[in-house]
């Protein structure tokens, strides 16, 4: 295989089968947090594939305002939208609650009919997130967990190079992704994020679910095993993990050790070291993800526009949904991430590496 | 703090204390493989503090040799060694021969009065290496333990930095050593290296250890738990761990996780995470460290000149020995990483987090 193959059209949309479209998927945005305001109105803005349909969110004041900068049709509170009203404005519904409360308003999705973008982690707890895949099933219903790293070009250019043999046998996985919470989500000390309740942990679910789930996307691996460590020194993170470090062990025998913090320096990145070379993402989940890799003493950093990540996760899903077919990270996928984080919590509680199973 | 001071004598020998001498320490080589010859030998001929007294190998036709090259004294077989030949020629003994064989030539040493410096690990087994310290304590011999990066300048400003408080309160380390064994140190497959009786493991003890050791020795903290994961899909590890990853939980909170690999594109990082700041060391391993430091959105790498950290590690002990004082890394710090080591492999047989005791 040719290195320059890979990065001739290093950002193109492989993922892109349709026309830009006469109507645009119209989307609920559910949840008007601080992701969901600062991150998807303006991806969805600049989208020629979707647009806002609704917004919902449990103040009825919030949702006009936003409704008001978005030029939604419908402003709901959380009441309304589990009552059904306001569903010929959209064709989807997009879910960025607390991960704890995915499940209800991803359930009224699917009685309503609609396609599920629901954010990471899917839920709270195995059997939630579980529960959460049976109802879009029953319900005839497309579901994606919105993994955003599976349409960066970097990861995807990272993932065929590792499937094309670049990197000799993968062998090893490195990962890591550390943030202030306080400075990049927001300064309350009693956001979601950091409730056990309402985000069923903190650092490994909301963090290291990046370079986890990242890992198997560029490996095409699952985990089998998973091991981990967590400690919350500072009064804020009671209950939650605010640093994790953890161990996977991947179906194809390759081992991954990854740290990740809410409250440290920032940092991200990916690193797949096999016998014969080495691929890394870095930055990698902030964002702003570059590609470099190395072979013998050879190294080539690819330093690429970055994409909206989050404007390609929803024309990609809008894509599926115009084209009929189902998308991925389906909710299958996304259960063995939570299946693994659960699994990591519970060897951090046992001292014990846990199996992954489904 | 300020970080100028730290580096404004990056690569100041801070540990230095005697004068050169008009008597340099006579050494006497034990064990004349690749890293003997290659990298002690020139090491020592540039040394003003240190001299080679005497050369000792199983084969006498290679001990001649170097001592032709080395203008040795002596030169000797271990037959000879052990019988206490020509110890008039040496003041102190490395030893740099296979792991498990370590305690025999040590406890040698230890029976001539003469100071110890054995190369890492200390041995293939907890209780030799026990038994190794307790010859030497009982003989009244000093005894260090090769961990040449306790004299790298970029490892002893990263320490001063986190002691001073520079990464805030540091949470999580990374580190990684990788290299290709047969493109690095020899291209036979039976080389000791990868025989378990001889090495007592390879990938964690060879290569492992050392961020291992360096984040012991930049933290100053020890092991609690420890846990791992070998693989080993290449023929020529049969019996030894290829590749690992492993996680430490330090006593003071910090967990690392760190990757090594006899077999793998190279690679050598130490980096610590910590609540408003970041040092990494890279390079990191191969003689060649380089610290980086970062707080908030502002970074400075630090190009210093390598040190020779063989010369400096003679030269560091042979400045104990004359000033008198006791060297460290000692038998106790080095039998820390044995027992540590040990836990890990004991964890990727067992599945579980191993407690390091001592």
């Amino acid at each position: 295989m040719e290195l320059a193959e890979h990065l001739a059209e290093f950002t193109r949309r492989d993922w892109q089968t349709v026309d830009v479209p006469d109507e645009p998927v119209r989307f609920a945005l559910v949840g008007l947090g601080w992701w969901a305001r600062e991150q998807v109105v303006p991806a969805l803005a600049a989208s020629d594939y979707c647009e806002v349909g609704a917004v919902v969110s449990g103040s009825s004041s919030k949702a006009e305002r936003v409704r008001e900068r978005t030029e939604a049709e419908r402003a709901l509170d959380y009441e309304a939208y589990h009552d059904g009203e306001g569903t010929d404005a959209y064709d989807a519904v997009y879910v960025a609650t607390p991960n704890a409360t995915h499940l209800d308003f991803a359930a009224t999705a699917a009685d309503h009919g609609k396609a599920v973008l629901c954010e990471k982690p899917m839920e709270a707890t195995v059997e939630r997130a579980e529960r959460l895949v049976e109802r879009c099933d029953a319900a005839g219903v497309q579901l994606m967990v919105g993994y955003r790293m599976h349409v960066e070009p970097a990861a995807r250019r990272m993932r065929e190079l590792v499937r094309d043999g670049f990197l000799g046998d993968p062998a090893l996985v490195e990962g890591a992704m550390c943030q202030d919470v306080f400075a990049t989500v927001s300064p309350d000390p009693d956001q979601w994020r950091l409730d056990p309740d309402l985000a069923g942990g903190s650092a490994l679910v909301d963090l290291g679910v990046y370079p986890l789930n990242t890992a198997r996307f560029v490996l095409d691996a699952d985990p089998t095993h998973a091991q981990g460590t967590t400690a919350s020194p500072d009064e804020a993170f009671a209950g939650v993990d605010e640093h994790v470090s953890f161990e996977v062990a991947f179906d194809d025998g390759v081992a991954a050790a990854c740290v990740a913090s809410q409250y440290a320096q920032r940092r991200d990145h990916l690193t797949v070291t096999g016998t014969e070379g080495r691929a890394t993402l870095k930055p990698a989940f902030f964002g702003e993800a570059q590609l470099t890799v190395e072979r013998d003493d050879a190294e080539a950093a690819f330093s690429v526009e970055p994409v909206d990540e989050v404007r390609a996760e929803f024309d990609y899903f809008a894509d599926c949904l115009l084209d009929g077919r189902d998308p991925g990270p389906d909710g299958e996928h996304a259960l063995v991430d939570v299946r693994t984080t659960t699994a990591i919590y519970e060897s951090a509680d046992a001292g014990e590496r846990v199996a992954v199973t489904s």
